[in-house]
């Protein structure tokens, strides 16, 4: 039996441990952005640790931060082998709203081939095919093809500053010659993918305040400021009906694509569209009209609101105009533009449109820039021929809508191939109730991700 | 000693024991909107009918109803004398945002010559001095000068209809030579005034649907319907920058206002528009420059929103798309609308605004007709002859902003006059944290009611 072979034995025949022990680890309610669950991020970062240990790791330790921990386990082999530096995050998003689980989001639940839970895909999921492809080899060959080292973060769904830091000072410890991330999706279960851009993200809040206290709509209203709709209004003035938005500056500054690019965004080969919607449950999209919707998802920058707190908004009916309002937006951006000079513009935008006879602040509550790989190199490479090997299909290069700021940064203190391989389908519902896994994703991740370590052996430039 | 001075007597000896009984009754969080609190509004409601009891109401009673009970109770004392109904209601608004109390809400708390707790304005304390002026008369005369029907609600602040029901099915039971109702405020300490004019209100809750789920910003965003942007456009469409309405009818429905009442609005010789923003804390109205401020409170309609729910709003950050948002948008309308004529124009202009690519649902929360009282009749000009003795000051007449739907259902169904006496104060921060009532204005209002009482005797056409 070659090496191949046995490390798919070894997948299949543990394939029902390893789901178990994901499972496990899915029932820690990991959230990073709610400061009550402080404890259980903890709790799931030691559960890395352990895992790490067990595999067989001779360093794995927890990383203390200012906010919350890092994992970091590496394993050195062989100098004259290459250093292979994964990366991962081991927190999770909120599940509001609850009621509309299916199963209870921290009791995963297998359910026609899927595994449902929060973090089943986005990032646990991912992480654990990675850990399981690290495990196979350690069992078949005692030992890892390349070096390799870890690092799992606990602040990724929010936006903490911890992993960069530890990034840009610690330069040296994380020394590698390729960096694989798994926290992506594909086109689809039939169509592999390997992605070569990310968006970046500038995640803000904007307060805006009126009266000195919260007013009777009664006695004031006709007077009275009510922030609310302000910020409805400077909303609907930062993007019009059909998504275009206001900020000069960004018009400007969107980079233009190729030409096989825009053709293949213009064709729809692999029929993403028509997914979309299926996806999304509706009959048309919404959006700048003017672009192929593949290229809006791909390189346009969007602006979205994501939440507006003040008032009342609970059951029944309270009638108040209040003295202060708040609302999330974010701005997804092309890989060439720094967001922090974009959230510059968008408070220029701001203070442009906000309404006469109001007060504001707008907050940079974080920040990441894009990423733009060139897919010419032996780890992308490497990457792509064990997806043909395991999918039985070339992978496509996409350019993906999301953000993994990490990468950015990866890319300018590194500055060697960062392999975004990520076995995640668009129907996960990651950030959404009812996130779910495919089984069989998971399964020919794995065995992706064991080919690829054996594959980039005496890759070392 | 004459009958005035025996009044005023017993009223100053007993004041503080009257205030303890308005602390009591404040301490109990009869917050009529949030389901948990419905034992709270019993207690309330109990309290009141223990309280006429001990005044000596031969008949007080519970009253209930498919929500919260009403307080009934009567009090004949002569055929030969009319009857007076007083209307009040002992619910009061919810509390957030908490952290915004100096005191706790439902811990009363007397500082500087105010009372502070939710509902010691609206509308407790209001009723409280309507209880202690009738325990004077009952205290000092052992009756009453006119025969009393008192209603009591436990719904007014959350738009119920068992109150209305009430006075439809028992017109008998109510019938009345006038109603009086203490649950307005005067233009100042130093400026008494009587309400001719109430104006209607229809809440309403619009719900917008976008994709089946909610979705990730990154890999939707660009092409994904977005509710919470549609709720801005849409409210953004509503109502403009300059507070105009874009509701097609609403413009030719608003009736004209006397030449009299116009040149009061334009040379506000009482500075109320001075003391509004001092209230307001702010150095400039919002809303129709083309209408003087006082117009604006007292005639034209407003739309307000008053939340919007969807999404992530809490800490932190929280890259999602919701598929569905809500907002809460209520609209005050002149006293000849019929708000829910209204609800029909309103959800055309909904249907005209709404951005495409969305579902909706609007709902009519509760409705509720203004009311326009002429002044010129016995009941009326006795209880201005009776603030003008307790405070030594004519009063003045003022349209009123705020709504008191049962008044307009009083006005149609008994046909007699609607005396609108209150001692509220612009500043009482009614419906917003820190409510208060004036210590000198509930002491006055004692008197002035139990002065009122004793002028309506013989008044029976």
């Amino acid at each position: 039996m070659d090496s191949q072979a046995k490390l798919n034995n070894y997948l299949n025949e543990n394939f029902d441990r390893i789901v178990s022990m994901l499972q496990e680890w899915l029932t820690i309610p990991s959230i990073s952005t709610l400061p009550e669950h402080a404890g259980d991020v903890q709790r799931a970062a030691q559960w890395a640790v352990e895992r790490l240990s067990a595999i067989g790791f001779p360093e794995a330790r927890i990383v203390s931060t200012a906010g919350h921990p890092l994992v970091y386990a590496e394993w050195q082999v062989d100098s004259q082998q290459p250093t292979l530096l994964i990366y991962g995050h081991y927190d999770v998003q909120p599940v509001d709203p609850v009621h509309e689980w299916s199963s209870p989001p921290f009791q995963p639940t297998l359910r026609d081939g899927y595994i449902y839970g929060r973090g089943a895909s986005d990032d646990k999921g991912q992480i654990m095919l990675v850990l399981a492809a690290l495990e196979a080899w350690a069992e078949t060959n005692t030992t890892q093809p390349v070096n390799v080292k870890i690092l799992l973060e606990g602040e990724e769904e929010a936006g903490g500053a911890a992993v960069g830091d530890y990034v840009l000072n610690h330069p040296e410890t994380l020394r590698a010659d390729a960096v694989l991330i798994c926290d992506t999706h594909m086109v689809n279960a039939g169509q592999p993918s390997l992605i070569t851009s990310l968006r970046g993200i500038l995640y803000t809040e904007i307060a805006v305040s009126g009266a000195k206290t919260d007013l009777h709509s009664g006695s004031y209203g006709g007077v009275a400021p009510n922030p609310l709709h302000a910020l409805c209004l400077l909303i609907s003035r930062l993007k019009s009906e059909d998504g275009s938005i206001h900020i000069p500056q960004l018009a400007s500054a969107i980079p233009a694509a190729s030409l096989t690019e825009k053709q293949f965004w213009q064709e729809d080969p692999l029929h993403i569209q028509k997914e979309l919607l299926v996806e999304m449950g509706v009959n048309k999209m919404v959006g700048e009209t003017s672009y192929p919707p593949l290229e809006r998802i791909g390189l346009r920058p969007t602006l979205e609101v994501h939440g507006i707190r003040g008032g009342f908004s609970g059951e029944g009916a309270k009638t108040v105009i209040p003295a202060r309002a708040v609302a999330k937006v974010s701005l997804r951006l092309p890989a060439n533009l720094d967001p922090n000079e974009v959230f510059g513009w968008l408070l220029q935008a701001v203070q442009s449109n906000m309404p006469a006879g109001y007060q504001f602040h707008l907050s940079n509550l974080h920040a990441g820039k894009g990423i733009s790989v060139n897919p010419d190199n032996p780890y992308i490479r490497a990457a792509a021929e064990a997806v043909e090997v395991i999918f039985g299909t070339l992978p496509v290069f996409m350019r993906e809508g999301g953000s993994i700021p990490i990468a950015a940064l990866f890319d300018e203190v590194l500055q060697v191939p960062i392999v975004l391989l990520g076995f995640g389908l668009p129907g996960d519902r990651v950030h959404a109730p009812n996130e779910n896994f495919s089984l069989d994703q998971f399964r020919k991740g794995m065995k992706t991700v064991a080919d690829f370590l054996g594959r980039i052996r005496h890759s070392k430039p």
